[in-house]
């Protein structure tokens, strides 16, 4: 992995923008086809063919070809294929399919998952949910979401405690179990706990739905978007330690700082 | 309550679905506009106004008014206006807004539950999720679906073993300790487990994407529109005892007899 820290312009961050929105279309096409197709991973040992892994798979090429003609010079790092280095200073970090879980029992709570960073961090991200035909961006000045019901700004939620506070999550089903103590140490201080999301659960945090995602186990590609669509709108994601997530492992996203201080000072114990 | 068995021409069945139909249309356009509206139950101190409550209420007058209209003979029984006898011997059950914390935390799990019966329990109903644009039907000899991806037929998975299926449920949030237990033992048996699905998750298995929702502390109004769609898809629902789960409390869903038998064998235990 080559970063460095890198200088955008306003046409060249337009340029990024672009290039991720062509690649998200890309995606979009490639995975929609196999989503709900009746083949499931019930399928995959009597035929070898497993449609989740074939959407994976056929998104992340599709945004990789889309880099290799746009992009050469940028480096990519994704869930399926890896590291390719650049020598720009940027990154694309990719999840083709996050909520693999999701997809193959029919929720519409995954994702695509594009974002860029350069050695500081995410700079651009977006959460994409082909199915309903939502988009979530944030960075480079921008936080929107477009989807069934037009465009709107995002904003995060101004809630000033966590009893006011609904949480969410993918446990119980992920993290070990201090990982889980954790959680539940948090989200008995709230209002309303809600599981099962995957990266849409970001996404409403981002638009101002819910106030607090809690997670652990995370990869490098399951977060970096998140973070660029949560703080282009508003929002804080840190590790459990208070110090970047962008790498992976434990996440708390809050939609503000109070929030934000006051789900710390329980999770860093744990 | 008036209740009798009632037998219905194929003329009568269609004018009661297109009244469904007509029903649920309306329902989508008094809530939509409320979703994600901004003013969340945070709102409702402060100022009166809670918009899941503005939109269940709005949504189900909606549809009473088409029924007084279209239907003036038949019963009803909704969530939120109670119940209104006929004299046909056919009730509506309308849930208008099923699954409320899912609707304040922005998610697409909610739905319009819409159903019609008579004393032999439910004869047809529909499941429709407003904001993603899907409807899911069953009954009246029709297991449909439409949506992002156009039409589809339902029906349910062929799944032969717990040790291959996928679980739904809303809990741990829902359910007295004991109904808990009863869940985990029969999630304990499954491939995967998925939580936060609210009503979405019967449809997904009238749609063949999932093979178990087990549920409890039901209303009559939440699963009588889901046991038609799912009877209707090839699929089972009963209590946790085999016995009808029209009138609420515990349900299992089952996309076939065998799993069924295998989900009951554990659940009659508790």
């Amino acid at each position: 992995m080559t970063l460095s820290k890198v200088t955008l312009t306003e046409s060249e961050m337009t340029l990024l923008r672009d290039c991720a929105h062509v690649m998200a279309d890309a995606a979009r096409a490639a995975i929609l086809p196999l989503f709900r197709s009746g083949l499931t991973s019930d399928n995959k040992d009597a035929t070898g063919f497993d449609p989740v892994t074939e959407a994976d798979r056929a998104a992340e090429q599709a945004m990789r070809a889309i880099l290799a003609d746009l992009r050469p010079m940028d480096g990519i790092l994704g869930e399926e294929f890896g590291e390719h280095d650049g020598t720009s200073g940027l990154q694309w970090v990719l999840d083709p399919i996050d909520g693999t879980r999701g997809f193959i029992s029919g929720t519409p709570t995954w994702g695509v998952l594009v974002s860029v960073r350069d050695a500081s961090g995410p700079l651009y991200g977006l959460i994409d949910q082909p199915y309903i035909g939502e988009r979530f961006e944030g960075g480079f000045g921008h936080a929107t979401m477009t989807g069934p019901l037009g465009a709107r700004a995002l904003g995060t939620k101004k809630t000033a405690s966590l009893a006011e506070a609904t949480i969410l999550t993918t446990f119980p089903e992920v993290g070990i179990e201090d990982d889980a103590i954790g959680f539940q140490a948090v989200a008995e201080r709230c209002k309303l706990t809600r599981y099962g999301m995957d990266c849409y659960g970001y996404a409403l945090l981002a638009a101002g739905q819910v106030d607090l995602v809690v997670e652990a186990g995370l990869s490098a590609y399951d977060i970096q978007a998140p973070i660029a669509v949560i703080e282009a709108s508003g929002g804080i994601v840190t590790d459990w330690r208070g110090g970047p997530a962008h790498e992976g492992g434990r996440a708390l996203a809050a939609a503000n700082e109070e929030l934000h201080a006051q789900a710390l000072a329980i999770l860093s114990k744990h």
